[in-house]
């Protein structure tokens, strides 16, 4: 059988296409009665079938050509699928052990076959939801985004390698145009598409919708997104673009990728444990008070971030020779070297709280928000929660060239607090 | 005839060529006896013809695929020609007045025929070494980086166009790879390229090799030039790139053309009249102390930077509706808009005097050298007008951000003197 042109799969026609693709079926050792497919696709843009049979496992994605929530009123582009292929292979390349294997890609059916994260694999952001501690979680995700943003900048690149790999991803432009839109454009103006915890935060959304030095913040954040091809970043890096166990972190989803600032991908990451930290209010009951969690969550976005910036420095030492950024032949002394890389990654903590700041904001008062304050049923309470991680998301974002390091950052968390 | 495949053209074979090409054999009316066919390539870079009949007249400009000064040794990938006539034709259609038009271009040839700037044309720097002033030069310079700069940018462009055209001109990498190595990596190390007037600029040159808060500002500016997509730049706007009459400003030569950062072409062009001006003392004698030349020079220098500042204002506010970088619904009201654009000229200020600088310190301690400077045959003086236009260069590339206004530049201009 052909798939000679895009349709939706089903449960049934599914099948059918393992059958005819040997790159699947051959990963289920060809046992192919008895299969049992499963839909779970929760996200927005997506249909996620879970495939098992009895020798062996994997999960189709397949892109749909609109955003799924909002239904084909939005149209999105199916070729988003390619990219994320592209993004999946070479983040897996670079951190095999956090990301997914790709089995299996076809272009003209925008569907990727790859590894099935089995139970107990869960999103990192019902984890959080749940008040589960991760204790790799901080180490595996470093390692993650130290070793893809590394090896993917001019620290790591020529600069021939960097533009051709940047001119592939430029094509991925409407997923870009997407984060353009729902992070740095709807929240700042009145949208059809925005929503809050009515009516208590009304007042909370008109002040984004007013603040003159907001809004000079965000248009430097858009013009480093627009514009910056630091390194290939994975465009979405949520919590829920996560999934863990005690022991496994995966990240999952990179449909977004392109080449854009590196500051974007641990500033999404960030900002949503900080949201998930304010979000613990509305989780305490009487069983559990979650300050020993909300203390943890603390920990690992100290931890993340201190751990990334050591294990990206020790990159950068042990590749000094590699990339066109800095030529040895010039940053050719002890103390030169020192002040590049605490030059660089000052900028990178600011972009980074930039970012993670804009990320939070767009989660409160635009058009998608999060399960954690979602799933906090009081809607007074909710808005509580809400109000201080938007305050506190204003001020970082205003403020954030004041910040030294995380630990005053954290500080900063626990004041708002 | 047919050239199915490249291959360098003399007076003779050229001849041909213009027979077997309409568009070209077309603008002489087909009178094609007795043409006159001249070389006229002082370039680094390319064969340059210019072709003359009795009823119209071009010029060819021909890439080679190495570095011509250099000999066959420095490969230079021929493609450029196809970049350069792409740039041409979209700044021409920019800004036609100040940019000649392409009447052909052949891609297996390397090959653009092009409007012949007939005398009494010359080369702007021609005209500075000469004491030359241009009275609308500041105005047809302003106007031409205005248009050109700000309609490639996201204040004009939507992202998809935007991401479409980095793309492109991403395949023009090679070019970048050319500046990257002589404007930014080898002067501030020890290269076989590099020149200087020795012994005088010995220690001179030394010192830029060891300046750790030099390379340090040099390393953002080199980022910048890698990584921001923020216009169709010219590339190599320094006053060899301009052709000059008194009434006529002609920009040439955009071989270098990609999607970069807008102060390098505002700051090769004000950095190139910073060298001509320090230059000015080599070429001074008896019947002209140059020092009106001088004052000419720097007004020239304040006038481009302040039409440049408004006329690409004006053209912002008048197309507040077009681009992607600052939606009308976000930034609605005028003190917010004031604030983003008095934001966007600082930095830009500071952009085009880091490029600018990092401009003239190659031009003395690194491989291709001015004219300006080199026409003044006394070693001793040429070392003096140098040295201190290394000074200059070197106080604006690290105290740049000190600067509020080019008044301001050009008051420290006159504290070097």
């Amino acid at each position: 059988m052909a798939f000679s042109e895009f349709q939706p799969l089903n449960d049934k026609s599914l099948v059918d296409y393992i059958k005819a693709t040997p790159s699947l079926s051959s990963k289920l050792k060809d046992h192919l009665d008895n299969l049992t497919v499963k839909e779970v696709g929760d996200g927005n843009l997506n249909f996620v079938f879970i495939v098992v049979g009895s020798h062996g496992s994997f999960v189709i994605k397949q892109a749909l050509p609109y955003i799924r929530c909002i239904g084909e009123s939005w149209p999105m582009t199916k070729e988003r699928a390619y990219f994320e292929a592209l993004a999946l292979r070479e983040h897996g390349r670079l951190s095999p052990d956090h990301v997914p294997e790709v089995y299996h890609f076809d272009r003209t059916m925008s569907l990727i076959g790859m590894r099935y994260l089995e139970p107990p694999h869960i999103i990192l952001r019902k984890g959080l939801i749940a008040g589960i501690e991760y204790p790799l979680l901080a180490d595996h995700m470093s390692d993650y985004m130290a070793r893809t943003l590394f090896h993917t900048s001019l620290l790591y690149h020529n600069t021939t390698d960097h533009r051709k790999a940047v001119a592939e991803f430029c094509g991925n432009v409407e997923l870009c145009r997407l984060t353009e839109q729902v992070v740095f454009s709807d929240p700042y103006k009145v949208s059809e598409y925005n929503r809050w915890t009515s009516p208590y935060l009304d007042s909370d959304a008109e002040a984004v919708r007013e603040d003159n030095a907001l809004k000079l913040e965000v248009a430097e954040l858009k013009s480093l997104f627009c514009e910056r091809a630091q390194a290939l970043i994975h465009g979405d890096l949520h919590t829920g673009s996560v999934m863990v166990t005690p022991d496994s972190t995966q990240v999952i989803d990179p449909e977004f990728a392109f080449y854009g600032p590196i500051g974007f991908d641990i500033g999404a990451f960030l900002g949503n444990l900080i949201l998930a930290f304010f979000a613990q209010d509305g989780h305490a009951d009487e069983q559990n008070d979650r300050k020993a969690y909300k203390a943890w969550i603390l920990r690992i976005i100290q931890n993340t971030w201190n751990l990334f910036h050591k294990k990206f420095i020790a990159l950068w030492d042990a590749n000094k020779d590699a990339g066109d950024a800095y030529l040895p032949a010039i940053y050719n002394n002890s103390e030169l070297q020192q002040l590049v890389q605490d030059k660089y990654i000052k900028e990178l903590l600011h972009d980074t709280l930039g970012f993670g700041a804009a990320k939070m904001i767009r989660r409160i008062v635009g058009v998608a928000h999060v399960e954690d304050f979602e799933s906090i049923t009081d809607a007074s309470k909710r808005s509580g929660c809400e109000r201080r991680a938007l305050e506190f998301a204003k001020l970082i974002l205003k403020e954030r060239r004041k910040f030294q390091n995380i630990e005053e950052v954290v500080s900063a968390v626990q004041q708002i607090q």
